[in-house]
């Protein structure tokens, strides 16, 4: 027929599992065949798409020809599909956040390896390049070494008016962008995490919160400000970085931002005052033009989304899955560290 | 000669000093006639902007012609020289911070009220324009009412390069320009501190803060993030508010900003999903033109700036003083509160 080699069913063909299909299709050896929902309307929707409908879970999981399941349905029946696909030999991709607890995301990662399956979680903004962008930035030390970041994502629509108002479903803004940025954090420093502060914001009246903010310090001296927030009409920028040479910036993700370094060519000019308000400020003028350089925020090569590449290659045995489970998994601990230091609102020190 | 009543001599001839020379005069009813500094090339520069140069302190305080002292030095001497002052008979003037801790202004206080005199301290961006807007926006509750605010002020210069690197000296970044955002923080809201949490950054390796980030939450459910920065090539903007109904942002001194609401006259229209980074978002796009409402910026009619007119009226029982002793010796506990909170790494629950 073709060369693709793996058949996939998603499960929970709503807005992400429509997604999922779009980006397996460009992919060699792995293919969906059909889909799984509890709501009829989306079953239709799937044959009307081309695929088959399965009438239950336990038929397709029934189905020898299926070898992937991809879990995109509400969070708080993740881990019960996940265990149920593993123990019937299927391989395993669940949307994220992969489950509510640490505790429970721990179960799942013993079922898969008892089974000898694969299993993985969907943290796609890995790949988002405002996020490849700061780490080349980083990397490159244009403006010195790290010592500051702001990772924000702020909307004005509030909470979607679905399950994710809903705390037993594992909803809230935490659990829901929170996890990608902290996955990312987490990617740019080695080091532990030392403490955290945390507040998350009920505006909305939600029972789940509608935002949050984290401040998180690393024993390497890193420190972050993570920001959530479904009720900002006025965006502050996606990324804020200072480094010891210089600051970057990513407004939005159109990804227009700049990063501007002193200018180690030029000695120290002590800048004059200006008037600010109702003072004088010196401390506060602007540096001089000279002094400092300003960098264009420069787009890496595109790289397609490589998330189904890797996951065909780690079911063959021939590569480490991109998203590791321990990572999934500390992401989770933090997540729990930050509901616990709001709660208590405590600072809480602790290597994570 | 003229219809000046008080005449005033500046002790500490440097860069405020000066400005208060300024800020007088074109103030009926006070005069400046001398100045005194301990630095020979300020006592010239004081004869050749055409003022007396006193030999000393004491020969200042000894001039039965003098009625007021206005204190411009280094912070570590002001009580010293205030107390001195108000047992000589005058009334002081004292820049700001007006002491390191929050009892040498009880100390001062004290002397002041024994000897009758007024004593006050020139916390100047009471009358910044960004500010005033700012108290109008919430006021005018234009953005409904306000359960968040962020004020920034960030420069890329480092801590200017004399006393104000010197912990001895009442020094770092919370001291010189933490004092005018808290003093601004706490006339917005007449709420009492419930927990105070703070980092205070050294990223240029002086013994002082070179600058600092607070979060303060207040028992009416107000949270604030006060934030200075001496290493900032980009910043964010001076002044960001959340409200139940909008945001409204003010960026820079030049008073750019906008305020931005929810359109109550449009029914709620759920966003579709946009892609941003490798994910679909409905929840972070951005909401439609006809669902919200922009207002520009407005600046309040020019006040000039009513210090010294207060303080000629506060001196002649007229009015009381608009810098309310009070009012300062609450924000110097916040500030002891914050270095508090930095040093023990914790949340302090504390009302203040």
């Amino acid at each position: 027929m073709n060369d693709r080699t793996y058949n996939v069913v998603i499960v929970g063909y709503g807005g992400m599992g429509s997604y999922h299909c779009k980006l397996i299709e460009p992919v060699q050896q792995i293919s969906v065949i059909g889909i799984y929902d509890i709501i009829d309307y989306r079953m239709e929707l799937g044959m009307a798409d081309g695929y088959k409908a399965y009438p239950s879970l336990d038929a397709v999981l029934a189905d020898d020809l299926v070898d992937v399941i991809v879990i995109a349905t509400p969070n708080d029946v993740h881990k019960e599909i996940a265990i149920k696909a593993l123990q019937a030999g299927k391989h395993v991709i669940c949307e994220k956040p992969v489950t509510i607890t640490s505790t429970d995301f721990l179960d799942i990662v013993e079922v898969a390896e008892k089974e000898n399956r694969v299993f993985t979680v969907h943290q796609n903004r890995r790949w988002d390049e405002d996020f490849r962008i700061i780490q080349k930035i980083i990397e490159g030390r244009t403006m010195g070494e790290l010592f500051h970041l702001e990772s924000r994502v702020q909307g004005a629509n509030g909470i979607p008016g679905d399950w994710r108002q809903l705390k037993n479903y594992g909803g809230g803004m935490l659990l829901d962008w929170g996890v990608h940025l902290l996955d990312q954090l987490l990617l740019i420093t080695d080091s532990q995490i030392e403490s955290v502060a945390a507040t998350l914001s009920y505006i909305l009246g939600t029972e789940v919160d509608d935002g949050f903010t984290t401040y998180i310090t690393f024993k390497d001296g890193l420190t972050a400000l993570i920001e959530v927030g479904t009720t900002n009409y006025v965006k502050l920028p996606r990324w804020y970085l200072k480094g010891t040479e210089g600051t970057a910036v990513i407004r939005d993700w159109d990804l227009s931002g700049e990063i501007i370094t002193r200018n180690r060519n030029v000695p120290h000019i002590e800048p004059k005052p200006i008037q600010a308000g109702q003072g004088l400020t010196k401390t506060m003028a602007p540096p001089s033009e000279e002094s400092t350089l300003k960098f264009a925020i420069e787009r890496p090569e595109l790289e397609s989304q490589s998330f189904y590449e890797n996951f065909v290659s780690a079911i063959e045995g021939k590569s480490e899955l991109a998203i590791k489970n321990k990572e999934v998994h500390r992401v989770l601990v933090l997540i729990e560290t930050i509901f616990e230091a709001a709660a208590t609102k405590s600072v809480i020190q602790r290597s994570i």
